[in-house]
C-alpha cells in the first residue's frame, strides 16, 4: 500500500536535477531508436549513414511518458511500491524500451543488448527495423501489458490488472488521443467498481500534448474548468501540472515530484481509511488522478523547414523526415540529440552513470521486471472441484431436459468459493439472465456505489463483474489474465461482435507469448456465449448473430477453440478443460434455456475428448450408413436427432449415422489445426462417399472452409444461421433458417438417390409438416407442443 | 429552428391533465401490447385465454419514454418545430408503436391496423408475436432510425441525423444502461463537432430509471452533484426533472413540461446567436439536456408475490409473468390496465377521443411520419463529377507508380465541393495521413473548439469529420444515411473490426428496408480501407488484421459487396460506382503508398464492370495455360506479376494465364451472390482442370469458402495473410506470409505436372531469392530495391 513506507521527503533541487539528467538519457535512448544505425554515442560527427534508411517511430508522445516514468521510479524508491506503468498513447514504445534499458531489465531480458556502447548501437539498431522490435510497448517489451497499437484499453488493463492485488499501483499513461475512444471514455467508471480494500490502485495519468496526428485532441482544447468537472464527474480528483515553458525544465520536475506525491498520499489514505474500517461506506472515494499538459515533442526540434513542430501535430512522427538525404536536417538531428549532453548521462563506453543508475529502483520494484507483467510467472491452477460431482442423471438419451448454464453455475459458484483471489466472472449485467445465478452463493457483483434494499447481491468486494459495457469487461478481464489470474466472460453471442477487434489484440499478444522465451503462458481468454442465436427469438433480429466463431476461427490455429457442447454433462466436461487450458481462447456456445440431456457424464467425457463421434443410440445402422446426419450445436443437435427420428419412422430401411461435433476445430485437417483430425478417422467418421447434411450452429460457411479439403467435402450439405431471423418462436427461427428437423429431413431425400416411390410423396408430407408449424406458431404464439416437447424415442 | 416560432405559454393545468391522459394512454397501448391477443379495451373481464401464451416485452423502461414523447409532441405544437424522436433504451418499441399510433402514422402506414377496437386487437396482438413486429424500435416502426437492441448508439445516430439540417432537432432519450457502453460514453462529445450554424440540435433526454436488467446502473447511483459535474464536462447544461412520487403526477408533468420549455428556448438562443453571428468564436455553447429521473416501471405494479416491482430491476421486463396461470397475476394485470381509465382514453369503439388526439402534431410534423426517419424519401443522387476526368495515364501497364488514394482525394474534393450539404468524409484522425488532403481544397475538418495557429483546416462548419472513435464516426455516418444523404468512411482495416457490430446492426437495418415496402432505399455504406494490411509494415502487428472483409462477406449477399481495385484508375471506376449505389455495404480496399498502374482509364472501367478478367498483357498464352495465376488486392497483385515475370524468363515455355479481381463477389456462385459468374464463365477464366495459383489480400479460407462449389476448387491453392507479421519491410511482410514472387513461382513450380529437369534447381533458385531478400532487409533495413522497384517489363 502506497502508504505504508515513511512519509516521503519533498525532492531536493538535486535529486530533481538527477531526474532531470535520467529523463534525457531516456529522450536520448528513444531519438537514437528512431533514427540511429550506428554510431550511437555520437563519438563521431553524424553522418548519412549512421541514420535508417526508414524512420518509422513515434517521437511526440515519448518524452512525456518519459517523464513519467522517471517520477514514478523515484515514488517508487521512496515508498517501496509495487508498481507497473501501463503507456496508453500508441506507439510508446520508445519510451517504454529507454527506460527498462535504463534501470537494467532490458539488458537482463535480452544480453544480446548490453549496458554498454555496443549494446546500445544495437537498441538502436532494432527498433522498428526488421528481424528486430515493434514501435509499441508490445510483448517483446518487459514490463507491458498493454501495447498500444490499437487505443483505448490502457485504463482497464490497468483496472483488470489491480483486482485481487491489494497492494499494486498501476501508473497508467493515457493519451488525449485515445481519451477520444469509446472504450476509453467508459473506462473512467472504474471507481464504481475498484475496492479500495481487496484490490489495488490505478493513478491515471492524463498526458495532454494537444494533439493525435493531424488533429488536435478533444480534451485538451476543452476550457480547463470543464476538463476538471468532467473528470471529477467520472469519479477522480485532479491533481494538474502544466509545462509553461518548454525550455525552462525545473518547475515542471519539481510540480510533477509534488504532484505524484501528493496523489500517492491519497491513494494510501483512501486505501488505509477503507482496511481499517474508517471510510464512508458505499460511496466510491474520489481516486485521485494526474492530468499532465507538456508540448507534444518535448525537447524536440522546435521548428523544421520554418514551420513549427515541438508543441504541433507535427511532432507526432519523425520530426526530421529527410536526414538521410537534407543535410540541414542532419544537422538538425544531430544538434537535437547533442542537445541532451550524453557526457553527462553515460561515461565513455556508454554506461549509464551511476548516480542515475541509482535512481532506479531495484529488483522486482523496477516496472520493467515487476513478475506481474509476465502474468505467466505467478499463474497458479485454479482449484478446480470435479465437475463430474455436478453430473444430471441421464437414464435414457434425450429423455429429460436440463439448462446446461443452471449446471454450470453450481460447479462455478464452487469454483469462486475455492479460488476467492484469482478467478472472476465478467457479464454484462447477464449472470442471472444467463442462469448462473448459484454464483451468488460464493459471492456478489462488485459494486462501490451506494446499495440499496431493493439491489440484489452487490457487494464492495464482490467478484462477479457486471457493467453494460462488453469492452469493459472484456479489458478488465485480459488485465487479470495478464496479471496471471484466471476469468470467464458471459455474453449474447450476438454482442461478442462488439470486442472484436479486442480479442484480435489479445490473440496477437498470445501469439507473441509463445514466441518469446521469457514470457510465460497465461490462462486462456474463456467466452460462454449462453444467449445464443437460436434462443434469440424474443429478442429479435439484432440479438440473432453467430458469426463470432467466424472470426474466432481466423486467429491462429494454435490459439483459437471453438466448443459447442450439445447438453450440460458436455458444458461441464468442456468448461473444466478451458478452465485447465492456458494460451487460448475458448469459446464455448451453450444456451440457458432447458434442452434434452444425451449423454451420461462417463459419455459425455469420452465424446468431448474425442470431441466429435458417432452417436450410435441415434444411428440406425452400425455399419456404413446410407447419408450421415451431422450436428454441431445443443439446437442443431436436437434438429438432427428429430429428423433422424422422422427418417426412421417414415423410412425404416433408410440406413441413417448420426455423428455430433463438440470441438469445431476436429473438422479441420490436422496440417491446420492441432485438433484436426487424420482424413482416415475423418472418413471413417463422415464416410468418403457419402452425403453428409450437417445442421450446423453457426453461418455454414465456416464448415465448408473448416472442411473443404476432406475428400468428401462435395457431399456436405450444411444447414445454419443464413441471416433470416425476427421477433418469433424458436421453432420459427430454425424453420426461417431452414436449420428445422422437416428442413433437414427433406435435404435426405433430396441427397440420397433411389429411395423408391414413396419419395416425393414424403417430401410432400416434411413441406406441409413445415407450413403446418408456421400456421400454429402464427395462431398460437407458441410452438406447437409435438414440436417442441419432442424427446427421443426410448427404443 | 425552435425559436423561430412565437414564444410559447406556459402549459395550464388543464393543458397537462390532458398530457397525462395521452401518456396514460400511451401506457395502456404499452402493456397492452405486451400482454394481449384479445379483449383490447377490457370490455369483458380479463380471461387467461385473452392472455399471449409467451410474455416478450420489456416494460420498464416504457412509461417513460412514453412520458417524454407525450411532452415533445406538445413542444412541437407550440414551436412547429421539425423533429424527431430517438429511443436510446433496449426493447422501447411497445413506446414507440404506442405513440405512433396514438399519433396516426402507424395507421396510415399499416391500414390494417385502423384507429378502433379491432386495430387495438391487432396492434396488441401482433407484438412480439410470430408474424408481427419486433420489441424495439425496429425498422418496422415508423419515426424510428435507432433500433436500441444492440445498445449504445442513440446519440451517436442523433448526432449524425442533425448534420447540415439545421431546423432539425433530435430528441434523444438515452438509457442509463446504454450510457455505460463504451460508445455512448463518447459520443457526448458530439458539442466539439456539431456546428449551431449549419447543423440542427440534439437534444439528449438522459432517462435514470435507476436498473438495468438485474444490476443498478452507475449514472443513476452517482451522487448528484458528480454527475452534474460530468454533464457540464462532457460539455451539455443539465436541467433536471425528478419524478418523487410516483402517484402524484402532475407535479412530474408540470416540472418537465417547464424544463422542456426552458430547454428548447436555450437552443434556440444558441442558434440565432450563432446564425447572426453574436455568439462567441471558439467556444462550443454549452446544449442543454435533460435529466429524468423516473421509477422504472412507473404506474406498473409497485408489488408482485410480495417483492418491490416498481422502482426496481424486476420491472424491466415482464412485471407480471404468469398472467394465465395463476390468477393472482391475472387479477393484477387487469387492475393494472384499468388503473389508466380507458373510459376517458377511447371512444366504445376504441377510437382516441377527440381531445386527445388534438394532442399530437399533425401531418409531417408527427415525429412517425417525419421524412428524415424514412431518408430514402428525401435521397437525392449526388452530383459526381466524370471520374474519367481524374484519370492516370498509363502508357504501358505497370510502367509508372501512383498513390492510388491521392487521385481519388482529387476526385472526392469536387464530390465535397459540388454536394456541400449532402456528402461528408469520415475518419479517424487520418485523411490526410491516408493521402486525401485534396479534400481540404474544398471544406475542412469540423471543430466547435478554439482553433490555434498551429492547427490545419479546421472550421465550425467543416465537412470532414474526425475523431479518434471509429464508433463515433460510424454512428454519426450511419444517422447521416438513414436520414438521406451521401458518405464515406475511411478507416485501418485493422481496426474496422472494432466497428464489426455496428456493421451488423446497419446492415439489418438495410436487410429490413429492402423488405418494408413503405421504407425506402438508403445510400450505401461505403468503407475505404486505405491503410491495409499489406502496408501497415511500419506500425507492426497490432495494426495487421484484413478480417473485416470476412465479416462483411458474411452479410446477406444482397447487401455486401467487397472490391479490391488494383490500382488508381480501378478505385476511381469503383468509388463512382459505390457513391451512386443504394442499400450496400461497400468495402473498397486500396493502398496509399504509390503503386504501380496498370490499367488506362477505359481498361479500368470495362475491368471493374466485369468485375474480374484475364490479363493478357501479363499472360504469356492467350489458349489453354498450364496454369493460373490469380491476384486480389493491389499489392497481391504486384506479386502475382512479378511471379509471372519470373517464370516467363526462368520457364520461357510454361503457359501462364493472368487473372485479376476487383469485384470479390464474383468468385461465388450466381445462386448464393447475384454478382456471382456462372459457373461456365467461371471455367472459363479460372479453368476446370489446371492448378490456380491465389494471391489473395485477405485470410486464405475467404478465397476457398466463395469459390468451394466451383469445379476446379480442389485446384486453388490460395495465399493471402496467415496471421504472421511484425515491425519490418513491406517485402518481408508478404514474405512472412508465403504471399511473395517467389513463393508464388514456387508454388506453381509445385504444382505443374513435368515442368522438366530444372524443376528442383528452379525452385531453389526461388527459395535462396526469398533468403536473399530477407538477409538484405535485415542488414539494410530497407527492401532491396530491385524488388521494391520491380515494374513490369516493357515487351
Amino acid at each position: 500500500m502506497p502508504g505504508t513506507a515513511t512519509a516521503p521527503s519533498l525532492p531536493t533541487d538535486d535529486q530533481l536535477a538527477l531526474i532531470d539528467r535520467y529523463w534525457r538519457a531516456a529522450n536520448y535512448l528513444a531519438v537514437g531508436q528512431i533514427y540511429l544505425l550506428d554510431n550511437p554515442l555520437l563519438e563521431e560527427p553524424l553522418a548519412p549513414e549512421h541514420v535508417k534508411p526508414r524512420l518509422l517511430g513515434h517521437w511526440g508522445t515519448t518524452p512525456g511518458l518519459n517523464f513519467v516514468y522517471a517520477h514514478c521510479n523515484r515514488a517508487i524508491r521512496e515508498r517501496d511500491l509495487d508498481a507497473i506503468f501501463l503507456a496508453g498513447p500508441g506507439h510508446g514504445g520508445p519510451a517504454v524500451v529507454a527506460n527498462t534499458y535504463l534501470e537494467g531489465t532490458y539488458s537482463e531480458t535480452y544480453p544480446h543488448i548490453g549496458q554498454n556502447g555496443e549494446g546500445l548501437r544495437r537498441l538502436f539498431r532494432q527498433f522498428s527495423f526488421p528481424g528486430g522490435i515493434p514501435s509499441h510497448a508490445a510483448p517483446e517489451t518487459p514490463g507491458s501489458i498493454n501495447e498500444g497499437g490499437e487505443l483505448g484499453y490502457s485504463l482497464m488493463h490497468a483496472t483488470g490488472a489491480v483486482f485481487d492485488d491489494p497492494d499494486l499501483v498501476a501508473f497508467c499513461t493515457i493519451g488525449d488521443g485515445e481519451a477520444e475512444t469509446g472504450p476509453l471514455a467508459t473506462s473512467w467508471h472504474a471507481p464504481a467498481f475498484l475496492d479500495p480494500v481487496r484490490d489495488g490502485a490505478v493513478l491515471p495519468i492524463l498526458h495532454l500534448n494537444g494533439y493525435k496526428i493531424a488533429n488536435p485532441t478533444v480534451l485538451a482544447r476543452l476550457p480547463r474548468e470543464q476538463l476538471r468537472s468532467l473528470i471529477r464527474g467520472w469519479g477522480w480528483e485532479p491533481f494538474e501540472v502544466e509545462v509553461t515553458d518548454s525550455d525552462d525544465r525545473m518547475p515542471a520536475h519539481r510540480a510533477f515530484a509534488e504532484v505524484l506525491d501528493a496523489v500517492l498520499d491519497r491513494i494510501a489514505e483512501i486505501q488505509t481509511a477503507a482496511r481499517n474500517g474508517t471510510a464512508a461506506k458505499g460511496e466510491p472515494p474520489l481516486w485521485p488522478m494526474i492530468v499532465l499538459r507538456s508540448p507534444k515533442g518535448w525537447t524536440g526540434p522546435k521548428v523544421v523547414d520554418g514551420q513549427q513542430v515541438e508543441g504541433t501535430f507535427r511532432a507526432h512522427q519523425v520530426p526530421l523526415s529527410e536526414v538521410r538525404t537534407n543535410p540541414e536536417h542532419l544537422a538538425q538531428l544531430e544538434t537535437w540529440m547533442r542537445s541532451y549532453r550524453t557526457e553527462e548521462l553515460f561515461d565513455a563506453d556508454g554506461v549509464l552513470l551511476p548516480e542515475l543508475a541509482a535512481l532506479a529502483p531495484e529488483g522486482e520494484r523496477r516496472m520493467g521486471a515487476n513478475p506481474v507483467t509476465n502474468g505467466g510467472l505467478l499463474l497458479k491452477a485454479l482449484e478446480l472441484p470435479d465437475f463430474r460431482d455436478y453430473a444430471v442423471r441421464v437414464d435414457a438419451p434425450g429423455s429429460g431436459q436440463t439448462s446446461a448454464t443452471t449446471v454450470l453455475g453450481d460447479w462455478l459458484r464452487d469454483v469462486m468459493h475455492l479460488n476467492p483471489t484469482r478467478f472472476r466472472l465478467f457479464g454484462p449485467d447477464e449472470t442471472a439472465s444467463n442462469r448462473l445465478q448459484a454464483v451468488f452463493g460464493a459471492t456478489d457483483r462488485a459494486w462501490q456505489e451506494p446499495i440499496l434494499d431493493t439491489d440484489d447481491h452487490l457487494a464492495p468486494d464482490g467478484r462477479v463483474m457486471e457493467v453494460l459495457s462488453e469492452h469493459l469487461l472484456q479489458g478488465w478481464l485480459e488485465g487479470y489474465l495478464l496479471t496471471g489470474r484466471h476469468g470467464m466472460l458471459t455474453t449474447y453471442e450476438a454482442f461478442a461482435h462488439i470486442i472484436d477487434s479486442m480479442v484480435n489484440q489479445h490473440a496477437k499478444w498470445l501469439h507473441d507469448i509463445n514466441r518469446i522465451p521469457w514470457r510465460r503462458d497465461i490462462a486462456s481468454l474463456n467466452y460462454l456465449i449462453s444467449s445464443h442465436v437460436w434462443r434469440q427469438d424474443h429478442n429479435g433480429s439484432s440479438h440473432q448473430d453467430p458469426g463470432f466463431i467466424d472470426h474466432v476461427v481466423n486467429k491462429k490455429a494454435e490459439l483459437a477453440r471453438v466448443y459447442l457442447p450439445p447438453d450440460a454433462n458436455c458444458l461441464l466436461s468442456v468448461a473444466d478443460h478451458a478452465l485447465r487450458s492456458r494460451q487460448y481462447i475458448n469459446v464455448i456456445v451453450a444456451g440457458k434455456q432447458p434442452q434434452l440431456d444425451y449423454l451420461t457424464m462417463d459419455e459425455a467425457v469420452a465424446h468431448c475428448t474425442r470431441g466429435l463421434g458417432i452417436w450410435s443410440w441415434a444411428s440406425s445402422t452400425d455399419g456404413e450408413p446410407d447419408v450421415v446426419l451431422a450436428a454441431a450445436g445443443e439446437i442443431p443437435t436436437m434438429e438432427t436427432l428429430a429428423a433422424a427420428d422422422l427418417l426412421r419412422q417414415h423410412l425404416p430401411d433408410l440406413q441413417v449415422r448420426v455423428v455430433n461435433v463438440v470441438d469445431l476445430m476436429r473438422l479441420q485437417s490436422p496440417d491446420e489445426h492441432p485438433h484436426g483430425l487424420d482424413d482416415t478417422e475423418f472418413d471413417a467418421v463422415f464416410t468418403s462417399d457419402k452425403p453428409v447434411v450437417f445442421a450446423f450452429h453457426g453461418y455454414p460457411t465456416l464448415v465448408h472452409r473448416l472442411t473443404y479439403k476432406r475428400a468428401n467435402h462435395g457431399q456436405f450439405h450444411v444447414h445454419g444461421y443464413i441471416e433470416e431471423g425476427t421477433t418469433t418462436t424458436p421453432f420459427d427461427m430454425v424453420m426461417m433458417n431452414r436449420l428445422d428437423r422437416f428442413s433437414l429431413a427433406m435435404d435426405v431425400i433430396d441427397r440420397v438417390p433411389a429411395l423408391g416411390s414413396s419419395q416425393a410423396a414424403l417430401r410432400q408430407r416434411f413441406a406441409d409438416a413445415r407450413i403446418a408449424a408456421r400456421a400454429y406458431t402464427r395462431e398460437h404464439g407458441e410452438d406447437d407442443p409435438a414440436i417442441a416437447n419432442w424427446t427421443w424415442p426410448r427404443s
